[in-house]
């Protein structure tokens, strides 16, 4: 096992094992492209500056002094590897180029605390699917009854669509209350109000590295090439506003006002040692959508929600990645089967994560079952919606042996209009 | 009347009331901009070289030599209007600078037919309305019966969702018939095949200029200031893909495999002079959504239709963009009233454009009622959708007092897999 000489603890999301990617600036660098180790932030143009990466040749001049990892994410898997490897070499324990290179050293270390993070990439196209059994079952059920939750076409293909990219942003920050047309169900005229049902969603989301051709699908068996790593994302929504506005098209300015990713990208390459099965799939998958190999991730992920009267958040939900009926590498394959074309930073959400428990539920939506079944919280306090003040956190991590490949933290707080 | 020293004839759609802009390229000139005139394009890359804009200071420089318009969107509306007000001085008659300067005339003017197209803009997000009363009601006749063709949502807001960008590509060239999962509706167990009922839709979609701060709503009185201007759109659709996946988060795959527009941008300023009223609106519309000036244009809209065995397209269709229920006004204030942010160069379509005759519907799912009647053409081939082969044409412009402020032709080949 890697061990690195910097210290890090056994419950830091960010070990010599992760390595994520991310963008980040300070208030004397302009923005540019580091990883996370333990409580620090490798700025990599500065070790590129210094000739660190010269052995890795097909890497493109420049490419770590950029204000996204559009560029690096293109170059595709094996110099991703590359760089991979040269950073987990320079960083070991054993290895004593950087150890001993003070000065650059320094200057490429710098507290993680001192740094703020940008959007890791510039999203081109943003889409979310809704690729949990348990989630899908819960909306359908409320919305259609027991009977009808889940639609025809739910087990033959990864349902989603289109969301909004601008809107999103990374890292921690306030949600702003959107106002929207707003209509009770009993009394269809709408009225313009701030809506009374805000709500987060847990999910995760990947960057696409290299994209495909206009017109040539991306086949499944080689899907995870073009996966660059993976974020937390929590797709905020106005359940109020997208009640009245989604049929036929689908949901639009109910989630559209803001979503909010984790800023560090976290590696199919880190993730591997945490591959297994998705859940079996009945019926059968058509066989552009049946992965060869497990495609799934052991990857536990948490909610908390803390009010203002609280000084701590209560962790209200406690689920897990692999729980998902619909894989990654499916969801690309599909999105891709009419020759729709992905672009380097493209970013797919995978739709709230649910579990089988009650415990495991990525929604208020679903926790208090829109709003019937309040939620009572450690201090007293009830919430069937959230209300101003209210952080949500969202955080997630795989758990090795004696290290933790993890996502961080995304917190951010919801604000009145 | 403005007229030119460049001859340009009355039907043409790139008269000197005209001048839409685009990007293009030669064989020996990188992308840059240019607007079109009569049968050339005006290099505006040249022009500005030349020092024709140094009285228009707050110009950047270099804002012509780029690959796209966005940084000339985002520059906003009286920059806009002092650079056309300088192009038709420079091309009127009267003025002889640019005509009599002959080495920078030549070199700025060159031959529509010898320039490569490329699309106007890099599109962050691509939202596609659904803003004809009639489309939405024929559509939902045939899909929910006419009892139940609106839902209670569509009179009082604009329905629509978020589109696929990466797809979007300008000018003529073949749309590939996607693959992707078919279900017969007696039978839901889908296959794999090829869109058995590729269509077109014949719409017109808006540039965004200066975009809004997120969380700033666009209040409809300023919208205008927002648009940039205007192209037509073909929002290819594979019926069959799009009926099996869109319950209930909306159109997908049988919609992202391509849309096209057409490459010269139509200003607002250029369309001024045929703006008239909207469709009166029953229910009123919420005072976010209610206009206080008229905000449709009178623009004819046409598609023409040809088959490999015809020599020249039928017109199958003819109607008007001022058809359309909810205007761009209405469409950019609603998708901001939740604080989404626009960005220059984001693309907002209107929906499927149709009139209220038999005449006038801008989709084959309408014209042959999903296939149910055939559409005979004027060789006598039968059409219920489109074959590998057929040419779609669309064209559209406004007709002026002996000029016309068109949008040119675009013209796409349906081609099989």
């Amino acid at each position: 096992m890697h061990k690195s000489f910097i210290n890090v603890s056994p419950e830091s999301h960010f070990p010599i094992q992760n390595l994520p990617y991310g963008v980040f600036r300070t208030t004397n660098r302009s923005p540019r492209i580091g990883v996370a180790i333990g409580d620090f932030v490798l700025d990599l143009a500065v070790l590129a500056d210094a000739g660190y990466f010269k052995s890795n040749e097909s890497l493109p001049d420049g490419v770590f002094k950029k204000d996204s990892l559009n560029a690096f994410m293109s170059l595709g898997r094996p110099i991703w590897k590359a760089v991979r490897a040269r950073l987990i070499d320079l960083l070991s324990s054993e290895n004593r180029e950087l150890q001993d290179d003070e000065s650059t050293f320094k200057e490429a270390l710098i507290k993680r605390d001192e740094v703020t993070m940008l959007l890791p990439a510039q999203i081109g196209d943003y889409t979310d699917f809704y690729a949990s059994l348990e989630h899908a079952t819960n909306v359908g059920t409320m919305f259609r009854g027991a009977d009808n939750a889940l639609n025809p076409n739910w087990k033959h293909l990864p349902v989603g669509y289109h969301g909004r990219s601008s809107s999103i942003t990374a890292g921690n920050g306030n949600i702003r209350r959107p106002t929207g047309q707003i209509a009770p169900s009993d009394h269809p005229t709408p009225r313009l109000s701030p809506t009374q049902k805000l709500d987060f969603e847990l999910e995760a989301a990947f960057f696409i590295g290299p994209g495909n051709t206009h017109g040539t699908p991306i086949p499944i068996e080689s899907a995870e090439n073009h996966i660059f790593g993976m974020v937390l994302l929590n797709d905020w929504s106005a359940r109020d506003i997208q009640k009245w506005e989604y049929v036929p098209l689908g949901p639009f300015l109910g989630k559209s006002f803001q979503s909010t990713i984790s800023p560090w990208v976290v590696t199919l390459d880190a993730l591997e040692p945490f591959r297994t099965n998705q859940p079996p799939q009945s019926p059968p998958t058509l066989s552009y959508l049946t992965p060869q190999h497990p495609s799934a991730y052991n990857i536990q992920l948490e909610v908390g929600l803390k009010t203002e009267n609280m000084s701590a958040p209560d962790t209200i939900c406690r689920t897990n990645f692999k729980f998902l009926y619909w894989s990654m590498v499916q969801q690309l394959a599909h999105h891709t089967i009419n020759g729709c074309n992905m672009r380097p930073g493209d970013l797919l959400g995978s739709g709230t994560i649910s579990g089988p428990s009650p415990a495991s539920l990525g929604s208020l939506l679903e926790i208090t079952w829109n709003g019937e079944r309040p939620l009572k919280l450690s201090n007293g306090e009830l919430r069937r919606f959230l209300e101003d003040g209210d952080v949500v956190k969202l955080s997630g991590f795989a758990q090795g042996d004696g290290y933790r490949v993890g996502f961080g933290e995304l917190v951010n707080t919801v604000i009145g209009r």
